[in-house]
């Protein structure tokens, strides 16, 4: 049977990334392609405490408020409201399935096709399919080590661009490893004020900073912002819990619009969510944890490519998150070594996956928080053996 | 901040019935309103054995891919087989965050703005909202005792019209508790051929049938039908596990689209729902326990409706699902009276909020499901002193 599809989704990329995860899932190879956090960091006996508990309560299994469970969005404001620096209210929490589902609702509140959408490059793939889904008119601005280049954006804007929407990674950016520096989250929200958009602020990784947190929110600086946050990155991605902060008109289109879309969120997952993230002592002893064995890792994996590769290749050094970013420098083209790597058995994300208009086929992204340090030394050996008969 | 929505976003009516909860929560109001199965009902110690037992496997709590664990999908291909009476392949079938997520992705993946859809009426609000959301052209088709009007939709066909999706809820309606008829089934699985539109069969309550099985799936008639599926009326909505099966090309395209709408649905709740769909016996058991006490509640509230109101109502006589549907024939109105309902402590949802072009004024929908037998009584007590002091 032949169907045809909506005009929107034809224009959606598929994403690179999760077709890797079925190639990489056989067993010999090791991935540094998704972006897992390693099962063995996630905090599964504290959960399964936590699930045990909820089950006593009948609410547990029943449905729920589509904005989200009561208390999981009062703990939520409470955190935001600390690290933001002004008071956040419940009110304004969405509790979303993931904050990938928070994005999407976003842009179909606001977005109708045509809308021009400001996306970094290299972007994030999951809010590149939603800007598409979306059928918004993208213009990237190119990403560097102090994240997104906001000084390019203000040229574009001063020459006439007018975007709905701004999306950015602003901590840890995922594929770049980047951190929005302070000045520029200063500019960006007062060019959000001054020319009238929205800035996506899409933080999953801010609370995995190794060294000391990284700087205050965009949201601190101004109000035209929305905030994405999830559960995912530290506790589990399989609570499928995120949600979203920000102005109380969209909080209300947002949850109109999850009413038919999925009508609301696990309520177990809700209350496990919320009993982890109230548990303030647990909650910041796990991120201890989690950051020093992040940090561990990405030294590992840093080291690592070091020492196979020498200044044949760049590679940015993580202060946080769980990527790094690897750019040839001596002609190497990662996405056309992929196949090579699979055979020696290593799996990585090339450049191009996360390129909108830029050449980033010398780059690559690999994730350093999936697997302990021993399995990276591996896994940068193997690398190093596939890359080295190509050069060869 | 005032912020401008998307234009569809505009065009989705909110739900009537989702406020009304937020009415009904107070304790002191016995609600008809909600479409929710008792929590009393809901097999809550099997589920926590199943986490329990889930939480063994550290998948449990890890990303899973976009269409589904796959031994759910094999459950489900397995039921789906048994029922359709062909083989389903598990290839074809996606798993989603509730079935109303499965109505979302299939409209976002099929249709584009101005698109002609046939919905029922009076209509399910949750697939209404889906289709104002893609911008659909809206073609009501009425809904009587034998289910969707479907020598009605003939004769429109035969007119011209040309719809790209028909939505029915074929067993149970939600709202109008009627079964589609077989020959009906098979007429409608014909005129999709014919005509060459999908049918959306959208079969949440079809386990739960008091008298034997409802007629076989119109997907058992032909191929140009996808089918809806839900644990959340038959082991609990907080798991959050629906699915589609369909032609390959749309469970393709809903796959790609879930990946950017939320990555993947829970990998913990679809373990749990695999583990309880797949024990048979214990499976079985459950359904007919859960059947026993709908039965039983239907009755109850169906015999104290005659018994309150006499011939100044009529009522539908439920062979399955949650709902009954109360017609006044002395010219009340129940929309205008849930004020006073409320007052006098009990809820339900007038016909108006189904209504997409007729008047279903003098209607109201009535939930069995969510109360045990001596509060449907209470509650329709208390209608009734509603209703008569207003006729009075």
């Amino acid at each position: 049977m032949s169907l045809t599809l909506s005009t929107r989704l034809r224009d959606v990329r598929g994403s690179a990334i999760r077709d890797l995860l079925a190639l990489t899932a056989r067993p010999e190879v090791i991935s540094l392609a998704g972006g897992l956090p390693g099962t063995d960091l996630l905090p599964r006996e504290r959960i399964a405490a936590a699930l045990a508990a909820a089950m006593a309560d009948p609410a547990a299994v029943q449905y729920g408020e589509t904005a989200g469970l009561r208390r999981l969005r009062e703990v939520v404001a409470e955190h935001e409201t600390g690290r933001v620096g002004r008071a956040v209210d419940p009110a304004g929490v969405v509790v979303t399935s993931g904050s990938q589902q928070a994005l999407d609702l976003v842009a179909r509140a606001l977005l109708d096709p045509g809308d021009p959408v400001v996306v970094e490059d290299p972007v994030y793939v999951g809010a590149l399919q939603v800007f598409q889904a979306a059928g918004a008119a993208l213009h990237p601005v190119p990403v560097d080590d102090e994240g997104m280049a906001v000084d390019v954006l203000a040229d574009r804007l001063a020459a006439g661009l007018r975007p709905r929407l701004v999306h950015t990674v602003s901590s840890f950016h995922n594929p770049r490893g980047a951190t929005l520096s302070a000045p520029r989250r200063a500019l960006l929200a007062e060019l959000a004020e001054r020319y009238g958009f929205l800035v996506v602020e899409d933080d999953p990784y801010g609370l995995l900073a190794f060294d000391g947190p990284p700087p205050l929110p965009i949201a601190a600086h101004g109000d035209r912002v929305v905030r994405l946050g999830s559960t995912s990155k530290v506790l589990a991605p399989a609570l499928r819990v995120g949600w979203l902060t920000g102005p109380a008109p969209l909080c209300t289109a947002v949850e109109r619009l999850k009413q038919c879309t999925d009508l609301c969120t696990s309520s177990l997952t809700q209350i496990v969510a919320a009993d982890l993230l109230a548990d303030d002592a647990w909650f910041a002893g796990h991120l201890d944890r989690l950051r020093a064995a992040l940090h561990e890792r990405a030294a590992a994996l840093t080291g690592a490519v070091a020492s196979v590769f020498g200044d044949a290749v760049t590679c940015s050094v993580p202060t946080g998150g769980m990527f790094c970013w690897l750019e040839s420098t001596d002609g190497l083209r990662p996405a056309d070594l992929l196949p090579r790597a699979l055979e020696h058995g290593v799996a990585y994300v090339p450049g191009t996956a996360f390129a909108v208009g830029r050449d980033l086929s010398a780059a690559a992204r690999l994730c350093f928080a999936s697997n302990p340090p021993q399995e990276l030394h591996t896994a940068v050996d193997r690398l190093g053996a596939a890359w080295h008969r190509a050069a060869s």
